[in-house]
């Protein structure tokens, strides 16, 4: 399958990876938003959530506990962070591959885009 | 507990609610910044992301997937919907009780906020 985040976490395709386990990888956007920029995906291919299974509960929650660890790691938990999860071309879903974005290290505007 | 999400959950404060099972209520946001507006919570007081626990992470899974549910509901999967979780002061959380934003409707901007 071509997909790009898939060959991330096989680590077929560079990125500057900042935590990884048996289910989970987060990595840079390498078009950071904001000071701090993290994706953070499930190893397993999930399209979006718009096609999440009920069976994929646990991994979806577990990408937020990544991101809450990693908001610590990377000091940002003091000023806050923005998480989002674009669904659909309309939302701004560039790639068919589940993934978070942890923003940080600013502040944000409301509304969220 | 003064918190008004609790007192949303537990139906002692009025609510446009949408959906609603044992452990997670969702509701339309009273100053919507998208056609569709969607607040989705855990009945349980989880104060944000910061906080979560592993423990918490199928409720909070489990808000994802209500989301999924209500973005076919509302027919906002076609054209594709935002979801944002705020975490502290700097990023918009107003409310210290977790809560998921589900935007729809319309088109959506990068960076989001």
């Amino acid at each position: 399958m071509n997909c790009l985040f898939c060959a991330i976490a096989e680590q077929r395709r560079p990125a500057a990876i900042l935590y990884q386990d048996d289910a989970v990888v987060a990595f840079r956007d390498i078009n950071p938003m904001a000071p701090t920029h993290v994706l953070i995906i499930p190893r397993r291919h999930i399209e979006s959530i718009r096609t999440m299974e009920e069976s994929d509960i646990p991994i979806v929650g577990r990408m937020f506990f990544v991101a809450r660890k990693l908001g610590e790691e990377l000091d940002l938990a003091d000023r806050g962070y923005r998480l989002v999860i674009n669904t659909g071309r309309t939302a701004g879903q560039s790639i068919y591959h589940l993934h978070l974005h942890l923003l940080g290290g600013r502040g944000f505007r409301w509304p969220p885009g």
